[in-house]
């Protein structure tokens, strides 16, 4: 029985050196070999909703889908068995995404049409952040998440606004416009002005009228405008970050308590008085 | 007599709690109720201009439309009572928009359609803002009317430069294009330059011509150029106040030598040594 | 003789103050009466353009031209007798606006078709600037100046790039793309990847091949993301311009010599080495 | 035979300069006959794809075509034999653009359709960048490419994301709208997704269901809002160039106390005073 048990936990830790690991080669080859199947898996399910194709293919496509899938049904199973605690990684972000990256599969045999939800599958592509553990660049990528948190408040601000500024000038078009330009109701007009307002104008509903198509034009100034707010508030932050950083790396810790992070040119530390140099 | 301008005055400065505190949980939940109809109102009054939805439904609408009115008339009612000098509330920016949430109901009992207007309630959810009044939220808030009030002379010195772009450019288009493609009038063409300029493009018109072509690509190339000047305007300002708010943390100067800039936790000057408090 | 000089002296010194003086009560009242005209003369201009208008009310937006015209002809020849040298002016960019702003409606007389030029008046808007003489206005007009000239450099070599981009992409979609989905020649599909680039997107041309519609994927990504460049530079050279002000303000400058611009915590002049305090 | 070797030394020292140098105004005239070479290479290109043009001047564009081809291929010929060891130029970035520059015109002999390949010559004014080399405009250059180095990681993070949220909004769009609105396959619907996000627009392809609507303005907003990171990216590190080079200039220490950090027309040292050299 002894020698069962060392066998399975032989092969547990193993398996977790495997698909954990980043370290040894197999890790490192599992990791790249997973992310060419999570890619090709995406591009299957892309295919075969592409008409021409999938009624030349269709039989292959569905066979290549039925092996991956059972492909990361056994690594799921196997992430769960190479955990001691496997409670945690089944409830984790990537627990979740990798679960639902097989059920539609399986779905697909009892419920017709469900097999498009495999599409969830591209989510496992986010993998890639924990594949790339390289210092350097995960630094990079927490970078860019402080700057994102930090001018969250102020984003959510600027949202805020525009959405009351599109229901009020959505309302106005209503009004103004009429049918005619395809301004048939309040909630098509404040789609029509976020169309607008983000700069992106599809050109399905356009004003027709002098009126209209004034304050469209004012509509535009501002949206081409208040892109610098957001623009504004991030680039600060990354300046700021980047600020941080550069007085950071000035500092050499006082040689009395090891506090960090003195000006430039200080002769004694700020923490405890001590003569710097 | 007495007790009933007690009992009165006691009603006044409850009510006044309720409505305008937002310490006690009467007066947290009379906003969180306030802000839930404010929103529920708006969406009824967009559900209104939705043909199908409004045939199905338009008895209810109706009748929840009033449920509402009333309420906010009630609430405008209490809120002048509850203020010992309700004058400044009424002609104050919120007063004012909260009469006009309710008038536009009353009119379209006499004329028809004016219902419409009561899309002007929108405007109620700015009171979101009163509602936030946590330090950190508003001082965000702050920062964010900080930094475009510093960039204002700038801005309209630049929204003033495109215009008499936009004159300019639409004429020379509307002579170089003629009426084929679409440019039929100068006000049409420089609605056109606005739209390209800004980078929405519509499509609606669009030139036909080499020759218009040709402008409308430099016209294009300026637009996705200079839309750097409005952003660089409002992130320095951001960058600016960010670097101040960093530096006003840091400086007290030191009572011995008086050197400043010390690190806010400092508690040794970095240039003498003296203790800082 | 001596007196009828004398009072065209005195007639030239008045006139002179009242249309180039912007201190007195009727210099500054004339500079408003004029950007009115140029207003009015402006949406004249426009307002023959639009059909229906014209033909309602085409006698009276001649007369009002010709009083106009009349009115800047007179104003013209007051600017030159004015002046003691005044060819300084007539070679100058604003008198040769205010020269051609005139000529166009004498010539109509002669060529039918011409009086379309008039809206070359639009560019005496710019006279604006001229009256706009506060100086903390001028200040920020000159700090978007100085901002703007010191970026040129970079922002001409990335139109460069983006010019030599536009023609290897465009001849591309160009063989890629065919005549179907309206890319007909090399020049039209520069236009349109120009279109794209600038994230414009009429929509008159755009790619129906899958092969196309990915190119034009990354053309798009491609745009959104080096907008980042002329911004960055721009942003970057406000920074800078804002911080050059900041840290000028910090000096109080030498007691011996005067030099300005010393550093923060600086003890000794850099200039002449005299004790600071 | 000395004098022979001799000659074609001095033959390929002279041509060497002419070609390579840009110096003599000899080197300087050939750079910019070269360039005018090439510009005009490149609209005969263009020319011959738009109809109505080559119809009428088929004949003279090819005879141009050929005689700028014969051109090309002696300039190739001529800057092989001017250098002793070619080998490094034949495969180098400019070299190999220069042969490929050539080739089509001789394919096209055999093969019909190949000389619109002749438009890779667009690559040639890339040469622009060796011929100017004042070093203002090449330090200018450095800077741009410096920034967008030191970005690269954060902004290859950044177009990861847009991918696999480009995916996945658009699989949910092919699900919501299905195939009245154009979305007829998940790769059209990602092409949509990414002609939404970058704010492009086309309007080809356009949701028309509500709920299809709804993702599409969350779509829009999102994307003008991230549009805030790239630009943040770059932004934040041309600040911080100019930074260092504003420091760079500033700092040469103090050869009494060894301060750092003066004034970069510093003459005496801010800290101690004594004399900067």
């Amino acid at each position: 029985m002894k020698t069962i048990k060392s066998k399975f936990d032989t092969f547990r830790h193993q398996t977790n050196i495997v698909i954990y690991g980043t370290n040894t080669a197999s890790g490192r080859l599992f990791d790249l070999v997973l992310l060419g199947i999570i890619v090709l898996s995406v591009i299957i399910v892309m295919l075969e909703t592409v008409k021409g194709f999938d009624k030349k293919y269709h039989h292959e496509l569905i066979i290549l889908e039925w092996i991956i899938t059972i492909f990361f049904t056994l690594e799921y199973i196997l992430r769960i068995i190479s955990l001691k605690k496997p409670l945690k990684y089944i409830f984790s972000f990537y627990g979740i995404i990798d679960l639902i990256a097989t059920l539609p599969m399986y779905l697909s045999l009892f419920y017709f049409g469900t097999s498009i939800l495999t599409i969830v599958r591209a989510l496992r592509l986010l993998r890639l952040f924990k594949i790339l553990k390289h210092p350097q660049f995960s630094s990079q990528s927490n970078h860019l998440k402080e700057a994102l948190i930090a001018s969250r408040g102020k984003i959510l601000i600027f949202i805020y606004f525009m959405l009351i500024s599109s229901i009020v000038i959505g309302s106005l078009m209503y009004v103004v416009e009429g049918k005619e330009g395809g301004f048939t109701s309040i909630p098509i007009s404040i789609y029509w002005t976020i169309v607008t307002l983000t700069t992106v104008g599809y050109g399905d509903i356009s004003p027709i009228t002098p009126l209209g198509q004034g304050i469209a034009s004012l509509v535009m100034i501002m949206g081409y405008g208040i892109i610098a707010v957001p623009t504004g508030i991030v680039t600060a932050e990354f300046a700021n970050n980047n600020r941080k950083k550069t007085n950071a790396k000035n500092s050499n810790p006082c040689p009395n308590c090891g506090t960090e992070g003195h000006e430039y040119n200080a002769k004694y530390c700020y923490h405890c008085g001590a003569d710097l140099k």
